[in-house]
């Protein structure tokens, strides 16, 4: 099988982590009978600075007829707002319907505090479909965001967390080692100040979740306020397996449960729709450490394994994971936001040695 | 000078903490030359049931005409949405325009890691203002809320913000042992998504802040966008001063910054108007507890201090604070929450008696 993967580096440390992403990808081993070909797109604020729009339409194009998934590196913001600019990624979440947004955050498993969870968070509405007003008033500017939330988006997020629950207990009950005992769902809202909206949110995913197929595996379904699931993400992180959340408060959470594992270096996404998955390091551009050549490659090495689960192929996915693991296991050749000394070439060639 | 104070246990361990609320006020020094009158008031939960109301009109209205502070203690939410059911609390902040909710959160001076940070989070808009509408469409339900964020009220939470971090250097410039070398004020948004609402809040935010008479005084401005405030808030907790936040973004922080100290149970908080504060313990009604006599009072007694703050007596205010710190540095005396075995009885009276 050959996937067709399209590489959108964007910009800032994006530049230094996708071209690991490819390598990886064409560093698998043969007996796999996987063959890649790699499409270079562009997308982010220095494209946006060349041509006048920050996802161009080819991107879009290309992405839609020609790939079968893509990884994307991250983008820069504006510092200030710039008319006509809009963050690409959430735009691409959108035009290809990429309605799920995963992320796995795990420790090694001879950490002290052993924690693995996956963030599973909408990715296509609530706060994000940014339709706001801004109005005069004799008391000064007053301005409006629509936040919507669908029954359909909630239920279709409420059942792709249901069915990686269900793999993750799959995944368990084949002998890997693990920390937590059965599948559990945890949603979280916040209906009680939003009763309509997170209210639907709520009674919608736990409607999705208790379907027989999931019930009949023994998937708990647990529910938690947005402030207290933050609470309790910190006070008793090993608690949650996979937990599911509207867009917005999935964006909070998962860059909290990042820092549990000690740098948003380590955690990969992937966007998820029918058929097509975009991984992406949750990171972002890191202008602070562009052009160092230290910017930590694990995170995108892991949105590559990601995207390969999600287009069914889980054998070379876990062949990526365990490389990454066994590097952070021995802890030798670490990147500097692990506290090590390592550049991004060295920790690349370590995991790529251990494929 | 006599302060008439009204007393809103509501529900669950709001009964418990809030009788200690006042027993500290009633201890406080005669030297201080303070008297209260207690006002007993209703809201919650149980006074729905009785009454068919969460916030009674007297309530309200003996707040508004007889009184000078308040302490809340908590109120239950109905597990599904009941029909005529809303928080009274998010109700009084409005009604009462309480625009600022201080949130204190403060480990011992001795502490490992030593945290001192305020969240002030805007109280009376953003999605609090509770618009909600849902429609049938043909793919299901589809329920919308409004983001409201004005002008008038991100300048003046910025305001009050900017007044908090200007008190606290006053402190430290009196000698306060201290972890920050200046005053700090850290705004909090997502205007890389919402450009018109959070960049409103951004914009105003920060001309409030750049003000002379907090620019002169060498307040300092930092932004961060509200998933990156949640990860830094975990990694380097000490960095930060004083964070301002419009209302859901400051709800979230603010627990995730209780985390931080062991215990929701430590966390007090204000709701702040022009002359009017309600002193308000963090941790809510936890029904889990209910009854056993095991509540950590320390958030009420700290919350009555912050209510006396805010109505200028800081003198009494820094009394409660000064036994309340005494109690934890000593470490004898902690209820379960902190790994104790005393009751609320008795770190109330260990309290009353170092006051
Ligand atoms: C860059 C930003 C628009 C984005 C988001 O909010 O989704 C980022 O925080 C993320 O989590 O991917
Ligand atoms: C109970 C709830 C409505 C309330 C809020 O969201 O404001 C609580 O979380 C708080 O922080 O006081």
């Amino acid at each position: 099988r050959t996937l067709k993967i399209g590489l959108i580096p964007g910009d800032g440390i994006g530049k230094e982590v996708i071209p690991a992403g490819r390598r990886i990808l064409e560093a698998l081993p043969a007996s796999l009978g996987l063959k890649f070909d790699f499409i270079d797109l562009k997308a982010g604020w220095e494209t946006f600075q060349e041509q006048g729009v920050a996802l161009p339409e080819e991107t879009v194009s290309v992405l839609k007829s020609d790939c079968d998934g893509a990884l994307f590196g991250a983008v820069s913001s504006p510092t200030t707002a710039v008319k006509g600019y809009s963050s690409p990624i959430v735009a691409l979440r959108k035009r290809l319907d990429l309605y799920a947004n995963v992320r796995p955050v795990k420790t090694v498993v001879s950490a002290p505090k052993p924690i693995d969870m996956v963030i599973v968070r909408e990715n296509t509405e609530d706060l994000y479909v940014k339709e706001e007003t801004t109005r005069d008033t004799p008391q000064g500017k007053v301005a409006e965001a629509i936040k919507r939330i669908s029954q359909r988006a909630s239920s279709r997020i409420a059942t792709i967390a249901g069915e990686i629950a269900l793999r993750r207990q799959n995944i368990r009950a084949a002998g890997a080692p693990s920390i937590h005992k059965g599948p559990l769902v945890t949603i979280t809202h916040k209906s009680n100040v939003l009763s309509q909206t997170d209210g639907l949110f709520r009674v919608t995913a736990r409607e999705a979740l208790t379907a027989p197929r999931f019930a009949d595996a023994g998937v708990k379904i647990e529910e938690q306020i947005v402030d207290s699931m933050v609470y309790k993400l910190f006070r008793q992180p090993e608690a949650y397996d996979v937990i599911v959340a509207p867009n917005l408060y999935g964006d909070i959470l998962s860059d909290g449960a990042a820092a549990l594992v000690g740098s948003l270096g380590l955690v990969p996404s992937a966007n998820v729709g029918e058929g097509f998955a975009i991984g992406e390091p949750c990171h972002g551009s890191a202008p602070d450490i562009q052009g160092k050549g230290i910017a930590n490659p694990i995170a995108t090495l892991r949105s590559a394994a990601l995207m390969l689960e999600f287009l069914n192929e889980e054998q070379a996915a876990a062949k990526i994971y365990a490389a990454v693991d066994a590097n952070l296991e021995e802890g030798k050749l670490l990147s500097p936001d692990l506290g090590g000394t390592a550049t991004t070439e060295e920790v690349v060639q370590d995991i790529l040695r251990r494929l």
